[in-house]
């Protein structure tokens, strides 16, 4: 393995140590809550890393679409979710197959769309389970609470499916919440859903499973009377949004982005070779500007092109052509799904390469 | 191959037809403009396009990274300027093996950047071609026009290196533009580089090249006498962007995501399986919101998350779930970046899978 500083850049590091600790800490938190961990895998998209999670007592992997799913089955995972709202008898036929060999739920929020699922499981003989999307605030997918009870009722009597229960996501937080409220939703997802259920249940649903989460979210979630499960993604590598957030300090951040200062073409000016490319275009959320904190100074990336990331030098502080720098991005996700390889760092040591084993999955 | 119906979502569209004849027809406008044409392949970065323009009669391509040189040098492109102020002695001997086979320029804008190339062809008794960059209004990386004499001169005179010429590129075109002033740049980058070049000529130094370019501005800055080469990338997909700058009609995009209408939850609202995972969240330029058009409708992308696709649905207008819809997007460059494979199309029928052979060679 190369040394730390003979990287070529741009190199997406992560820090193997912070890492565990991340892991190990939210595993410990929900066992402590009584609830089930299904981290989201879209956050790494990487075997060696959901292995990890499994390892400290994960129920399972959470993941976007069916060809992570994929992915993560051929790997080894034995129980995972696809979180979406999946449609179509192309990609049934995939599941179908996939459930030969491991424990296997999707979501759904509509007949017309679960009916395309329950088509060939139908024809197949087969049975599989699905979990109602509730709208808790996002305003994206899922249905209304209101409406949670029909859309149960007519899912779940689909013949080629069980309803296992419920599922949100909160994502509302990312724009609502205020820098240092960790669950800044005014009503928390979890007391919202775990209320869904009983009323699903009064009206003689069955409801297995009540699956909430996001990293921002969870902690507050885990811990309301009626949650089984919770999903958080970004809290394996925490970002400059989560930082921002107060889910974590900037000790638990575990990627970075090692860049090279290409030019110092003006004064108060500095450009590395790490754009929209290595860091996506996601903002800054809630809010603040920026593409990224340059580790260690008070200097911003104040535009992106994409190969080229702008630095707003600070006053004071002095950035030279060759130097390189890390950059704490907003949004670990985005930044691990441009890239095909994680360099595993510890203690200040190259360690290993992670590859990014379901990047370009997108169907 | 499958019918296009037949095909699983999302998945990346490029109409072969309309490729063809965008390639033919900035070809014939550069030949008759007498100025050699380099695309830059970082918006396609697919052998098979890059081997389409060369057979069109480009004089060679653009990357902008090093990885990507090497990847279009290994697929038999024989003339390759990387646009990029490359740093470092890795990515000098990386360079240096590349020089061996093909004809090889890259940028340079500094003394220090460019010194970590000198070094390692002077040690191995080589000499590089680089174009110093000039800034003609970006404020991204290049010298400003007024220095561009002892620039010139200073990484001219480093052994090892020989300066073929300057380049630029004009990307606050992307900022400043009206909706359908092709050019609207206050001095056009043509006439700015030209004049730099006189003066540098007037100086005592060589300039062989004067290479400019962007799609919005090659049409001006190609008939300006004194400019040698322009180096347009969007202009073989085009984009949303490109259409409200008027550097395009409708007719002339190429490429479109091909999604699947997953959830209508709410009255106005439907949810696509194509978030920014797929699109980018690339904004429409110079301005306008949204984040793709969807093909046929008046219909918008309003947000994206990951996976999803979030369509503010037009009065008059209606999604169901299943429908298959097409979305123009903003910036087809930074589409093909997240994916490994388009899907080549002709006349409705799908004809090839394009790779996207240098996705992912970040460094």
């Amino acid at each position: 393995m190369p040394a730390l500083d003979e990287l070529e850049t741009p190199a997406i590091l992560v820090d193997i140590d912070v890492v565990e600790g991340n892991v190990a800490r939210m595993a410990e938190a929900c066992r402590r809550d009584g609830v089930r961990l299904r981290p989201h895998a879209k956050t790494h998209k990487s075997l060696a890393i959901g292995r990890l999670q499994m390892a400290a007592g994960a129920a399972g992997l959470t993941v976007a679409k069916v060809g992570e799913a994929e992915v993560f089955a051929a790997g080894g995972v034995e129980d995972l979710f696809v979180a979406y709202p999946v449609v179509g008898a192309d990609k049934g036929r995939r599941l179908l197959a996939l459930a030969e060999g491991i424990r296997l739920a999707v979501g759904a929020d509509s007949v017309e769309g679960a009916a395309t699922l329950a088509g060939v499981f139908r024809a197949a003989g087969r049975t599989l389970d699905v979990l109602l999307e509730i709208d808790v605030g996002l305003g994206r997918t899922g249905v209304a609470p209101a409406q949670a009870l029909d859309a149960a009722r007519a899912i779940g009597s689909l013949p080629g499916l069980r309803l296992r229960g419920i599922f949100t996501h909160a994502g509302h937080v990312y724009v609502t919440a205020d820098g240092g409220a960790r669950t800044a939703i005014g009503r928390s997802e979890g007391e919202v859903m775990a209320a869904v259920a009983e009323g699903l249940r009064a009206g003689g649903v069955e409801v297995e499973e009540v699956s909430v989460g996001s990293t921002p979210t969870v902690p507050r979630s885990r811990a309301v009377a009626g949650i089984t499960e919770v999903r958080p993604g970004c809290y394996v590598f925490h970002d400059a949004t989560q930082v921002n957030l107060g889910s974590c300090t900037l000790d638990e951040c575990a990627l970075t982005v090692l860049a090279t200062v290409v030019s110092v073409p003006a004064r108060g000016r500095a450009v590395i070779d790490a754009g929209s490319k290595t860091l996506s275009k996601d903002p800054l959320a809630p809010a603040g500007g920026g593409f990224g904190r340059i580790v260690g100074r008070a200097s911003r990336l104040e535009t992106l092109t994409e190969e080229h990331g702008v630095i707003r030098v600070a006053e004071g502080e002095a950035f030279r052509v060759g130097e390189r720098v890390r950059v704490l991005p907003n949004h670990c996700c985005a930044v691990v799904n441009l890239h095909d390889e994680l360099v595993g760092v510890r203690a200040g040591r190259v360690e290993e390469r992670l590859r990014v084993d379901a990047r370009g999955r997108v169907q």
